[in-house]
C-alpha cells in the first residue's frame, strides 16, 4: 500500500520541532526509512540532528538525493492562530500547521515518493536523503554536517533536489536552478562627541555613516546577468540612540545586505565595501570598521539534463512548463552545490513563516508524483 | 560696605536650584535686592520661579538691565565631585560648586556691583533685573515670562547686559553680541517592509533618509556673514532598531539641528528643508514627515556705543580687548533682543554643566569691578 504523503506530512506536522529541536520529526523519518530497507545514520553536530539515510550500495554509479529539513520557525503569535500550530488539522482539503509548507510536506512528498518507487520497482543505483534540523536556524551544524560526514564515509550523490516551496503562485510554475549570494556588512562609525554650536571641535559619525551608505547605493551593482537579477544592495539598519538635539554623538552604527548575483563574490563586494570605508574615512576623520559575513556565494546548475528531467516531470504532472529561477533568499541548495548538481522546486509557499501556514493537501499528493516522476526518468 | 560677589556667590550655590527648583535662590536675591530699595516682583508661571526687580523710576528715561539666571544643570554623578556641588566651598582661591560659572557668580557679580553702585552714586534712571529659574529648562515659563509681564505692566529696559559666562579662555576675551538661530527637524520616514531579497516589494525607508540626509549636507548653507560663523547643520541621530539583517525595515528617523546665522531664518531652513523631503519622498514613494522646532532666529547688536561702553569696561579692568563674537549655543538673550538690545559678557565658562564646576575668586571680584564701571559709563 503506498504511503500517503498528506497523512505522513501531518504527522511531521505534529512533532514540535522548532530550530533546533528534533521533536519527533527525524525519528519518524528514520523509522520509516529504515522499515523500506534505507541505511540511515543520525548524524548530530552541535546541539542539531540531522539524518543521512540511502537506499541502495554506497558505491553505486548514480544516487539521486533529496534534501530538506524538518525544522521550523517559531509559531509568533500562537493566539492569532486559526487552528494550533502543532494541530497537523486537515479541514476542508487543507491542512494547517508550521511547517505545511516550508517544509515538512516537502520532505513528506519525496519520502513517501522514494518509499515506494524503491518497493515497486528497485533502480539500478542509489536514493540518498539529507534532512536537517537546522535550515531555519545558524545552519552551520545541519545540512554542511551531513555534507561533512558524507564526505569522511565516502557518501555521494549525483545529483540533489532539494524540496523547498520555490512555486509561487501554482504548483509547477518555478524551479530554482540556484540562487544569489548574500553578504552583510557592520559599519561602525567613530567619531569626536561634541556641541553642535561647535562644530570644528567634533567629528560627527553620522555624517561619515550618510556619506558611505549614499556611495554604497549611489548606482545598481549590476543590472542583472545571464541567470539572474540584479544585484540588490539594502540598508537593513541606523542606528545611534542620539537623544540630545544639541550633542554630536560619539558613535553610529549601520548595517548593509547586498544579495548579490555571478558578477560577484563575497570577496570582491567587501573589497569593493573596504575601498569606500577608506575614501570615507579619510576625507572625514571619522573612524569607521567593517565587519563582512558571508553567508553564501552565488551559484547555479546551468540548463542540461537534470534541468530538463525536472522540466519535464513538472510539466507532465502540472500542466506547466516552469520558469527557471534564481531568485528569492538563501537554501541549503548554497552549500548542496559544493557536493553536486543541485535544484529545487516544491509546493506554493505563500504562507511560509506566517501565522496560520497551510497548504491545500491536492499539491502534497501531486508533488509526490513529480518527484516519483523525476524518480523514474533519473532510473530509466 | 560693599557687597562681597564671592560670598554671595557661595551662599547662591548653597540654594539647590536645579531647574526648575527655585531652592531659596531667588528668594536670597529678592531680601537682599529689597533692602537695597530695588521694587521686587515675583513672576511665577508654570511651576518656575522668576525675579523682577528696579531700582529708580518705572518711566525712567534710561534704564540699565541685567539678565540672568539661578537655575542650574543636574549635579550628574555627585560621587565624582571633589567637593559636594552644592558645598559653596572656597579652598586656595577657587570656589567649588554647581553654578559656580554657570552663572550664580554672573547674578551675584551684577547684583553686588549695582547694590553698591545705587547706594554711593544714585544714578538718573533705572536699575532692572530679569532673573529667571528656567533657563536650564524648556526656556517657556523663564525669561519669556518675565518680558511678558514687563510688557503689559509698561516696565522696560533700554538695554540688557546677560550675564552668563562668554570668556572663552581669559576673562574679558569675548562678547556675545549675538546667537545664531537653532532649529530642530524630526523627520520620520515610513516605507513599506519586505525580505531583503524581494526589494522590489519593499520601500526602503532608511535608503530615503540616507538620500534626503545626503541632499541636506551636500553643500555648506553659507560661508558665514559680517557677524556670524558660517551655518552649521549636524545630524544628531538616525535610529531604526531593526535586528534582522535580511529584513527591510518600515520605518527610521533621524533629527537634524542647524545652528543658522542671518542669511536664513527658522521657516527659510523649514521651507528648504521641506522641499528636498518632498523632492526625496516623490523619488522613493516613502513617505517622510519633518517637524521643525524653531528655539530661537539669529539675532545681533550692531557694535555702537552700547558695545563700545561694554569693551571700554573690559578692556579697563581685564587690560585686553574683547572679541565680539556670535558664537556658540543659546541663551535668554534670544528672548530679549526682542525687547531691547542685548549684550552678554561673563566669567570663563570651562566647567560648566560638569563635574567639578568652579572659579577662581578673583573672576568674580573682577567681573563685579567691570559691571561696576559700565554702570558709572551708562549713567554718567
Amino acid at each position: 500500500m503506498p504511503i500517503d504523503p498528506v497523512d505522513l506530512s501531518a504527522r511531521l506536522i505534529r512533532c514540535p520541532s522548532v530550530t533546533p529541536e528534533e521533536g519527533g520529526a527525524l525519528v519518524l523519518l528514520e523509522r520509516l526509512l529504515a522499515e523500506a530497507g534505507f541505511a540511515c545514520t543520525r548524524v548530530d553536530r552541535g546541539g542539531v540532528s540531522n539524518l543521512f539515510a540511502r537506499w541502495g550500495a554506497k558505491n553505486a554509479a548514480r544516487s539521486f538525493g533529496f534534501g530538506g529539513h524538518t525544522d521550523v520557525v517559531p509559531v509568533g503569535d500562537e493566539a492569532a492562530w486559526t487552528h494550533p500550530p502543532f494541530s497537523g488539522l486537515i479541514e476542508d482539503g487543507v491542512l494547517w500547521g508550521r511547517g505545511a509548507t516550508d517544509m515538512k510536506t516537502g520532505v513528506a512528498a519525496f519520502v513517501a515518493a522514494a518509499v515506494d518507487f524503491v518497493k515497486d520497482t528497485p533502480p539500478e543505483g542509489a536514493i540518498v536523503f539529507v534532512i536537517t534540523g537546522d535550515e531555519e536556524g545558524p545552519a552551520k551544524d545541519g545540512t554542511v554536517a551531513v555534507l561533512d560526514w558524507m564526505e569522511a564515509q565516502g557518501e555521494t550523490m549525483s545529483v540533489c533536489l532539494v524540496g523547498e516551496p520555490t512555486s509561487p503562485e501554482v504548483l509547477g510554475d518555478m524551479i530554482k536552478i540556484g540562487r544569489r549570494g548574500s553578504v552583510t556588512f557592520d559599519l561602525v562609525a567613530e567619531g569626536v562627541q561634541g556641541h553642535v554650536a561647535y562644530p570644528h571641535r567634533a567629528k560627527n559619525p553620522l555624517h561619515a555613516l550618510v556619506d558611505l551608505l549614499g556611495r554604497m547605493n549611489a548606482q545598481p551593482l549590476d543590472n542583472g546577468t545571464a541567470h539572474f537579477d540584479p544585484t540588490s544592495l539594502q540598508m537593513t539598519t541606523i542606528d545611534c540612540g542620539n537623544q540630545a538635539s544639541n550633542v554630536v554623538p560619539a558613535r553610529a552604527m549601520a548595517r548593509v545586505n547586498i544579495r548579490f548575483n555571478d558578477a560577484h563574490s563575497g570577496a570582491s563586494l567587501t573589497e569593493w565595501a573596504e575601498g569606500l570605508v577608506a575614501e570615507v574615512a579619510g576625507a572625514t576623520g571619522v573612524k569607521i570598521g567593517l565587519t563582512a559575513s558571508i553567508s553564501g556565494e552565488s551559484f547555479y546548475t546551468a540548463p542540461g539534463p537534470f534541468v530538463d528531467l525536472v522540466s519535464n516531470a513538472i510539466e507532465a504532472e502540472c500542466g506547466i512548463r516552469p520558469e527557471l529561477s534564481t531568485s528569492g533568499g538563501t537554501s541549503d541548495a548554497r552549500f548542496i552545490k559544493n557536493h553536486c548538481p543541485v535544484l529545487e522546486f516544491g509546493l506554493v509557499g505563500k504562507t511560509m513563516h506566517k501565522v496560520d501556514e497551510r497548504i491545500e493537501i491536492a499539491q502534497i499528493t501531486q508533488l509526490k508524483a513529480v518527484y516519483t516522476r523525476i524518480l523514474k526518468g533519473y532510473f530509466v
